[in-house]
């Protein structure tokens, strides 16, 4: 019954594994300074950096101010978590390369073949947040196909937002349920069905680390479940 | 004095070859049917249908409409090129079938194996009139690997309007000057470089045909001139 020609992903955590991206960052970052630098959680850095993230957002989708490209969200929450971890004195040229660890995050083991299998059947885009360049220098960093980079940016708006999914398929001149949304958690899932996008939901279980305990598993009727990219493709006859 | 992250690239005569793709298609198309297709000048037809391009592309500049995908002004034309050459009654199956040889655009002999060249050191994105699902689809039937699709669709303004190519520079997070135009056409490149843009110049000398008698050399003081995708990357140090 399924007629998809596009696969939209979600990127962070679905794509990429932004928590031990950051944890090798910053350990590499900090190797060799001291002071409050040597004594960094950068598990904790990174989760309380990310922790900023949905409420950053929110005061977009709110409407308390214009469309803000994630970049200048990402560097806001990193002022407050920099300050956070006694880290107040770094200055702009390691706060401008800390920001850009998004732009260099590394896949999940599976991403890369995954992706080629399917790239061979369905056009891939990306439906992310992430601003444009982010995504395009991630994509270069890591290898990843992208035909197109949609999403927050091209849509101007952020998701879950019934826009960024709609003006995304309206771009690649698709119907709704002609793209399928791919995604590691159930509320990005549960939107873009609303709007008519098929689902496919791909486990992530360690996305927050070792004792993460939701986005386990699928928690709606999702037309796919995957345990990864191959399986995924595997699944699509790719 | 350059500092050049991305090249943006015209598409139709600097990266593809409408003229040769639509004679080839077009051929193909007729084979063994009688009547009037049996008597189309492909190349005429090819030139005929390009001519109507820009007069489109003006009402929408000029504001008579709003923005309209290059795909619809494709179709509108070849309804009238249609009627010229006594094709009148070719159906809505044929019809879309023809509109869509844009989105198989085959490039130019240099083209796959200068872009890979090229983007080994720098963005690779379209800055085209073509909308985004053409230039998509195109990719992916020739293979040319973008980073980005910029352009008309994304800009909401066609080129040479300044905005086309200022909006691409912008989703880039780039300044103009740290972008460089790529087209075959010197009135693409005299546009760019008004708002800032590096310029190369990449000869296409047969895009109209043996007999074309225009853009055949630069003529004006651009950046680069390039015999074709491969010159241009030696010239950059690819």
């Amino acid at each position: 019954m399924l007629n998809i020609k596009a696969l939209t992903f979600d990127v962070f955590g679905t794509v990429v594994d932004w928590r031990s991206s950051i944890i090798a960052e910053g350990e590499a970052f900090a190797a060799g300074r001291g002071g409050a630098l040597a004594e960094v959680d950068w598990n904790a850095f990174a989760l309380a950096w990310r922790a900023r993230y949905q409420p950053a957002m929110e005061r977009v989708r709110a409407g308390e101010t214009g469309f803000v490209k994630l970049d200048l969200l990402h560097r806001q929450n990193l002022e407050e978590v920099l300050d956070e971890f006694g880290l107040a004195d770094l200055d702009e040229a390691d706060r401008q390369n800390l920001n850009l660890i998004w732009h260099r995050l590394q896949p999940w083991p599976d991403t890369v073949a995954g992706l080629a299998r399917l790239k061979q059947r369905f056009i891939l885009a990306t439906l992310s947040n992430g601003n444009v360049r982010l995504i395009v220098d991630m994509a270069r960093h890591a290898g990843l196909p992208w035909d197109m980079v949609l999403g927050a940016e091209i849509a101007g708006h952020y998701k879950p937002q019934p826009q960024s999914y709609l003006n995304s398929a309206a771009v690649l001149d698709l119907e709704p349920s002609e793209c399928l949304m791919v995604a590691a958690h159930n509320s990005d899932l549960v939107a873009a069905g609303t709007v008519g996008f098929a689902t496919a939901f791909v486990c992530r279980p360690t996305e927050y680390g070792p004792d993460q305990d939701f986005d386990q598993a699928a928690e709606n009727d999702f037309d796919f479940v995957a345990d990864d990219f191959l399986h995924l493709a595997a699944q699509l006859g790719c």
